[in-house]
This record gives C-alpha cells, structure tokens and sequence, in this order.
C-alpha cells in the first residue's frame, strides 16, 4: 500500500468511523456469538499474495462486528469506562506514523519531553504537591504507564528494592535477604491487579477489612503492621484505594499516610477510575492525604478521554523505580546520558510509544473547562439513574453514588439477581457486571460512554424495569 | 470535537502523514534540540478552555517535529527497525475508534479470537511446532505482549513459578521457599531485557561466554548447571538468544534444547529482530531446535511492518502462565468463563486493547510473499553496505553479516571509533548507534526504514566516507 492508496483508504475509514460512533445505538452493546466463533469463518493461514484494500474493510462489518462488545455505547454499563475521543484517534494516527520508540532521550527527545509537560500539566490540573512535578526539579516527576496493574507493580518492585537495600545492610547476616519477610497491605476491596503484583514481587500481601463505608482505616492498617512485626516481617508497601472497582470506595489515605510516613513504607495511591474527577474542585478533596504518598496513579485512558494506552504514573523519588530497574548496555549509551531522564529505566518494557501526544491533543482541544464538563456530565447522569432506581421499590440501592458508579441490587438473594443480571445480559440491550460486596452479589451500574444522554439512562432504565417484570420476584415483589 | 469536525481534521491529517513519508529525506534524522528544549516553548499548565484544531495542527511542525529523531527516515541505522506500514496505521486508527477492552472473552469475543487466529497464521508462516498453535487444541498458543522485555519476564515468572511449586513440595521444609536458589541462564550477548527480568523477578542469573561466533553452545551451559547444582542451586530458566543486539548472533538452540529438557529447565528463545526473516525459508533454519523450547518470542513491531506495540509469543502450555498469573475477582466472571482463554491470565496488564487488527490488516494486504520481499530487500541492502565498507580499507567489519545488521570498525582504537560515531551522529545526517563486542567498541549500521532503496545505502555510505576523511586516522590510514 503506498501514500496514494493509503490516502484513500484512510478517508474511507475516517468515514466508517464517524459513522460507527453517529449510530452506535443501532447496534446491540453485547454480541450474539459462542466462544470459537470466528474460528469456522476464519482462513486458516495467511493469505500468499496481497489482497486488495476494499477486501479487509468489507470484512470488518462482515468479521469484526459481529463479535465486538460496543464499549462505546451509551447501554455499555459494565466495569469501568474505557476513554475514545476523536482528539485521541487523531493523536495516536500521528503517533503511529511517527512510529518513534522513546526508550532514551535521544531517541526521540520530543517523546521525552512532551510526556514530562504533560504529566505536569496533568499533574496540576490534579494540584498534586509540587514534589510529584518535573517542574520543581526535584526527583519527583510522571510517566504514562500501560495499566494501572503495571504501574502498581512498578511501585512495589521498587519498594521491595527499597526495602531489600535497607534491610540486608544493616542486622541481618550476609547473603540472605529480607524478601521472604516482606509484606504488603491493601484493602480486601482493592482491585485484583495489587494481590497479582505480589504474586509476581514475590512477596506476602495481606487484606485488610475496611470500615462500614469500605474504606480502609489507619488503626487497621496500624494493627496489622504491629502483629506483622511482632512475628518478625517486615512492612514494606501500601496499596491505597481510591475509588474501588466494586462500588468506588475511598480508603482514608489521610490516616493511612501518616501511618505509612512513621512506619517508613511507601504508600502507593491507585485511583485508576476516581481520579479524573479530581479535575473538579468539588471532588479534589478525596485526594487529600496524597501529599504523604510515594506514587499515585490515575488512568486517563478510563475517564479522562485520552485512548488506551495511557495510565498516569506519579513518583516523588523517580531515582527509586530507575534503581530498582536500572540495566545499561552499551547499545542504548549515548552522549548526553544522564542530563535527563531515560524512560526506559521508569518501566518493564525496553520500547515505547508516543503516548503523550494524545494528552496533549485531548488536553489543548478540550480544554480543563471541556473535561470537567465531561465528568460533571458523568456524574449527574449516574445520580439521574439513581433517582430512577428510587422510584421502584423492587431495588435498592447498596452503596452512596459518589461518581458515575451505582451499586443496586434486586431486594431478594444472591441467586435472583445472578439469574436478573444474566436475563439483562442475555437480551444485549445493555450490558451490566457484577460485584461482591459484604459477601453479596451485587449489581454494578456505570455510567460509560463519551455518548451518553439523559435519553440512553432512560432507555437502560426502561430495560432494567422491563426484564425485572417478566422475573418472578421474592419477598412479595413479584411482577407489580 | 464531534464527528463533523473529526472528518475534516483526520483527512488533513492522513495528507500530512503521507507527506510526512513521502518526503521523509528532507528532515536531518536527529534534531538539533538540547535536553530540556521543550520547556522554554510551552505553556506551563493545560489551557482552560479548547483551543480550535487549527492551532494543534500548526503546532506539529512547529513543536513536536524540531525534536523528533526520525525512526523512519531511510538514513536511520540505530538500534533495530521498529515497524511502520499503511496498514498498520488504518488498524490501529480502527482499534482506537472501537476502543474494546480485551481482558476477557466476554468483554470483547473477536478480540481474543482474532488474536487467536493471528498467532496461528503468524505461527504458521514461521512453522512453528503445531504445539505452539491454538489451532492443535492442545494447551500451546500465542499472544500478543506489549515488548519482549514483556514476554522474557513473563515466561520467567511461570517459570519461577513452576520451580517454585516443584521444589516446594518435594525435600524442603515447609514455608521454605526455594526462591533464592533459583538460577537462569542467558549468554554474555544477551539482551539487557533478560537481566532486568531477573532482577525484577529476584533471582539469580549467570551470564555464559559464547563461542568465538558469539554462540552460546551447549557444553558451556551444561557446566554451568552441574557446576550451580552442585552448590544447591536450582537451574530453572535459560533465555536464548536469536539475532543478538549486539551483533545479530545465534546461540545453538538445538544443543540448548536438548539440555533443557533433558535437566527439566524452562527454555525461552527470544528473536525479537530476527525472527521476522524466519518467515523465508531460506532463514528458517536458524529456528531448527524451537521445539525443545517452551516459549518462543518474536517482534512484529520490529521488521513485519506490525506498529508498536506487538510482542508476538508463543507457550507449549499457556496454562503454567495462567496459573502464574491468574487472579480472578467477581467484577470479571461471566458465564462463558473456562470455555475460551482469558487472555488478561496470560500478561502483566488486565487492560489490552485490540492489537491483532494490524496483524489482520498487514497479512492480508501485503501477503506472505509481500513480507518475505520486504525481508529479504533489507537483507540485501545489508548486504550491498558491506560490499561497500569492503571497498575501503580504512574499515574493517567485525561479525558475519546475515541479515540486516552490519558491525564494524574504523581501523584503530575505541577512542577513535567513539569520537567517529559521535561526529557522525553530530552531523545528524545519519544516525548510527554503538555496540560492545568482546569488550571493543563497534558500530552498528541497520537497515530499518520500509523506504529504504539502495540509493540511501549510498547516501549513507558516502557519509560514512566524509566524515572519516575528516579524521585524523591512526595505523597509516589518516587523510587519504
């Protein structure tokens, strides 16, 4: 394909996708196929000699839609949003044309560079403390991570060198290292990926039972820390929530913090979800207590219409990811080293993408005004789902609607409303997921799509009351 | 931005990216820029309210392109390619637009199915055991990771994983964990990747002497083991290396294989340049002894016309990563669950977005023989710079050149050849990086551009000669 047919069908496709997002409602969110699907309708090797372009776009309605979850739909409600914007798409065309790979300085300095503005633009727009921003020209600073899972895990494997560092050298005997008496806390409402990243540290974790309201409290976390270390381990990391995926909780990183900074362990801040909203001042104060963290993490690419991939990093002391990570071979050496940071030595991977380039498009075409509005819209969206659900006395609410998430459940038990989410689910009008909290099934309803309107809240609501009618209710609710 | 004014800005854009490639020799390869360049010239904090297109556009040529180092350009020789292609680019602008989150089946079907079908046909061109295929229904397939830094850690930690629940059970006392006996191996010339893995992984890794071809061979590793083994260690990993960075050497897979299955030990071959060229059968060969591996690891994103980032790997049994891997909370079960791959068990990340697209795209418009040209074109324009560099007697090459890798010297010292590469960078023409090759400081010329035709060769060769004439030679060869 050269530069005149690439021409083309870019135009082409631009159209398609304009398209796809002006209609998105015509289509079910939730696929109809069976797993292996694509496998019956698939060629079972690549094709010997090029085929023409009009074949691989016909095909995309053809095999690729059929089996796609619309993420973007406005009935999309599960999980977490994931962000798309136009600003994005068009960042991430110029990105991949580029094709930089900015593991050094060198190798691409605007690649460096961009992504050190914008996290400090981002960082400000959060009013982060000063030592999280390059522009105070401490150690502290950001960096665009692929996950909020790879940016948890990064900030343990450098506390756990942090830890190994402090600990060989002082009491204990040569050549044996502390590892095996490292341990890790976190919230049992903490996301799945902080228990994955000490099963791949290498180290203990331990969950700790939150308050009422889910939050994790400081005399919890001080009494798990005083058992540990009365039986000889060694407290090296926190994992703070703020914002949990089952029913967006914030853990008091206030209590927590001043715990962390007595007790000489860092506190690592996953607010992958909630912290685009911090952009509000309404809702800046949940951050409160960051100050006393080591790294706090936010996922534009969730909330914040910036394009997978782009989780937002920040480190007080980046010296301590870069030490932790640090291998420096000949082939990657070059003049100016050590003048400015290397990304490579801030992440897992050797290579990276251009990513700050949609940042900056999505941050200079909205605006700060344009993305609060976006979140405002969110938010007000899922309390106009919340009152809705109030008026029918067959659900009730679990947990206080804070963001765009709201937590329900059909009154009744667990099997109900397994059975009520797989009926919503099995219709593909909208799509839901489930949570447990207490112990309980609970259904999760999130407020998604860059599209949505007061006019989709009330087509999902009409949904969920429609399928509710044709269930048979316990406890006196059947079929009003 | 809504869609009417995306139409109008992603068409200019796609003009702008074509023109950018079309004229791609115009630019210098590096920029002029010193570090910290950017900040002078941009606003410290986001704007409040959107700027129009217009002024981001503007912007590209007047902020981003002053300080991009042009991966692109038919004059860069560092590093190894990264992959760019037309294709690729319209794949990832249509992932971007439908924007689906593939950490389950459910959360989107073709993504998992067409990253399915993809490793198998990307398998398949490079006959791989049917073993590493989905389409053999056994355990074996593949996946995408975001780098082979990625892929190296993640088989490391199965297999640590692995070692540790066989040693665990066995003699050792309970609660003793054999994590600090385990031990890997990778040769001398291995990837810096492999040393980081270990290290983030904390366990030990032995570097091996290669051969007098840069080969590490089986004797030396066998040695090794019995020697480590008779300390009390465990042997559990061996990383080997096709298409080093260094200098595009090839460890003896074959002798390799058989002691790893022989001493039950994980054995991971990592081709991320070369493997790309085992898709011509006249280079396959180098891949003869693959299965005695259990994970195999190549980069698209690096010489098949892929975009970063697509880390293709291949496990025998995808389960020992599961296992490794895998954490599984109540937010993201559905009722399919067990039937198809959960494809978030098998990486670091939960996120993944739909990377098999440009696969999909790349395969089908090029075609198997339209890749295996744009290999062997490289290859031969490898070749013709040697013949070059053989017309010269000021230079002498260092290592065999089989693919498109070729190393070499100024004739005389490694003070010399730095200060040689260093004004040859300075004068941003062309874009070399170094390497260390049994402790000698030797350049590196690559063929990476997809725009490269042999008058570029020449271009770049005639700089080569410019600036050599501008030096003092030591040996009798200055100034001729």
């Amino acid at each position: 394909m050269d530069s005149k047919q690439f021409r083309e069908a870019a135009k082409q496709l631009v159209d398609y996708i304009c398209d796809y997002h002006d209609n998105i409602r015509d289509r079910d969110v939730l696929p109809a196929v069976q797993p292996y699907f694509l496998e019956k309708q698939m060629p079972g090797s690549a094709p010997e000699n090029g085929e023409p372009w009009t074949s691989v776009f016909n095909d995309i309605e053809k095999l690729i839609m059929p089996g796609m979850t619309h993420w973007h739909s406005p009935r999309f409600h599960a999980y977490f949003p994931t962000a798309s914007s136009y600003p994005a798409i068009l960042a991430d065309m110029l990105s991949g044309a580029l094709g930089c790979v900015g593991f050094s300085w060198i190798s691409s300095p605007i690649c460096t560079e961009l992504e050190m503005s914008m996290m400090d633009w981002l960082g400000k727009m959060l009013h982060l403390p000063s030592e999280f921003l390059f522009s105070s020209h401490g150690k502290g600073g950001g960096v665009i991570q692929e996950a909020a899972s790879e940016s948890t895990l990064i900030c343990m494997l450098a506390a756990r060198s942090r830890a190994i560092t402090k600990y060989s050298s002082s009491s204990s005997p040569k050549n044996k290292s502390p590892l095996n008496k490292l341990v890790a806390y976190c919230s049992t409402q903490a996301h799945s990926s902080v228990e994955k990243a000490a099963l791949l540290s290498a180290v203990k974790i331990r969950s700790l039972d939150p308050d009422t309201n889910l939050s994790l409290r400081g005399e919890t976390l001080e009494r798990a820390i005083k058992d540990d270390r009365e039986k000889g381990l060694i407290p090296f990391f926190v994992a703070a929530s703020l914002g949990t995926t089952n029913s967006c909780a914030f853990d008091n990183i206030i209590e927590i913090g001043q715990i962390c900074q007595k007790e000489d362990i860092w506190l690592h801040i996953d607010a992958a979800y909630a912290g685009s909203a911090f952009i509000c001042p309404e809702y800046r104060h949940y951050l409160n207590g960051v100050d006393k963290a080591d790294s706090f993490n936010m996922n534009p690419h969730k909330w914040l219409l910036v394009n997978s991939d782009c989780s937002a990093l920040w480190v007080k002391n980046l010296n301590l990811i870069s030490d932790a990570f640090n291998v420096d071979p000949v082939y990657l050496k070059y003049d100016k080293q050590g003048q400015i940071h290397d990304f490579r030595h801030l992440q897992i991977a050797l290579g990276r993408r251009f990513r700050s380039l949609k940042m900056w498009f999505v941050f200079r075409l909205y605006g700060l005004n344009g993305l609060q509005q976006f979140i405002r819209k969110h938010i007000r969206l899922a309390s106009e789902f919340k009152m809705m659900l109030q008026t029918d006395p067959r659900f009730q609410i679990e947990q206080p609607v804070v963001l765009g998430l709201v937590t329900f459940r059909l009154k009744g038990s667990d099997e109900l409303n397994k059975k009520y989410a797989k009926a919503i689910n099995d219709r593909r009008k909208i799509h839901i997921s489930p949570c447990s909290i207490n112990g309980r099934y609970t259904l999760r309803f999130v407020v998604c799509s860059r599209h949505t309107e007061l006019e989709d809240i009330k087509f999902s609501w009409n949904e969920f009351k429609t399928v509710a009618d044709q269930f048979p209710m316990e406890n006196g609710f059947a079929n009003h």
